[in-house]
């Protein structure tokens, strides 16, 4: 015997999402068809919604619907200062600092010759980009403290040490091989200020 | 800063799923965007079309998108017996220990009067029914052997015994306080194998 096939098809569906296995999928299928039909309606239209009209940001790379994100488009940011990052959540968790003003760039990655995952597929040439148009005195280069986000930092910084930009690599305050998105608030504002100089 | 709205969105729909908090919910959604659109229009479609689609067998009110379920519309299973059971994973629990060869009756819950939920709620009167055509000659009761799961199986044997229907209930080889679902397979048989007179 097995589920009927709508229900294994939504059972297997689940399984796309990360960290759910076989019995997680299951428990969330049977949720869904016993006690919360709305809830499943409501997820279904947010995820064909948001997977139609996501895009990314045409400056900082970040996700958004809209042209430009809500920080790329807020006038009072500081031009000047640019930090760059591995993922959207990222970004977040420095605003969630309150300690910095300046725009991102999102890289929405790392280089991972192993995957395939090289310059073009960060967006690289977008940066170098804004870079060069003279605006940015300083470039913070927040990728997590991993060996393939140290490998990207050095990356960045080697392609652009003709620019007069000064490149700094957030401190390592944060745990080394730890991830940004799930260091707190306070350790995250302290590594932002123990930032050195990569130049 | 927030995330766009259709993002926010996305990541409070994922909170109608059992035990996904505010994290979880996040990662989920950033993976789907950043990663594996595809797979998140794959939930959309399945979550929509079950819900649609997916209702209760007329039988023994499991879950499937079909008039009857496929055991009960299997006419090689012995009328006889019949399981009665609380939800439709613990059916498929019972069905890979491969020892019982009845039909079901799913409740879909348990008695429960502190949220509102009595005999109208779990189907009773179509179980009733069924048991009043003379084809069932025993009864198994397997809810969970919870406070709940025992209450309610001590309710439908109070109110059967005017019928001459041999009232069982599995053996407690199942962990008390436990639930069905994660039982192993050994020990449900052991557990049906060694079931007890209620009557
Ligand atoms: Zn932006
Ligand atoms: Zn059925």
């Amino acid at each position: 015997m097995s589920f009927s096939p709508l229900i294994q098809d939504l059972i297997d569906a689940f399984r796309v999402l990360p960290g759910v296995g076989p019995k997680t999928a299951q428990r969330m299928a049977f949720h869904l068809l016993e006690r919360d039909r709305h809830g499943a309606s409501t997820l279904a239209t947010a995820l064909t919604v948001a997977a139609e009209k996501v895009g990314h940001c045409s400056c900082c790379r970040t996700l958004s619907e809209n042209e430009l994100c809500s920080i790329c488009a807020d006038n009072s940011r500081d031009e000047s200062q640019i930090c760059v990052l591995e993922s959207p959540v990222d970004m977040l968790a420095i605003e969630q600092t309150g300690g910095f003003n300046g725009g991102y760039f999102v890289l929405m990655g790392h280089l991972s010759p192993i995957d395939g995952i090289g310059p073009d597929d960060l967006g690289l040439d977008l940066l170098f980009k804004r870079l060069e148009s003279g605006a940015v005195k300083e470039m913070i280069l927040a990728t997590n403290p991993t060996v393939e986000g140290e490998a990207t930092a050095h990356f960045i910084a080697e392609q652009i040490k003709h620019l007069d930009i000064r490149v700094t690599r957030i401190a390592h305050g944060v745990p080394v091989g730890g991830e940004l998105e799930y260091v707190d608030g306070g350790t995250l504002a302290h590594a932002m200020a123990g930032r050195r100089s990569m130049n």
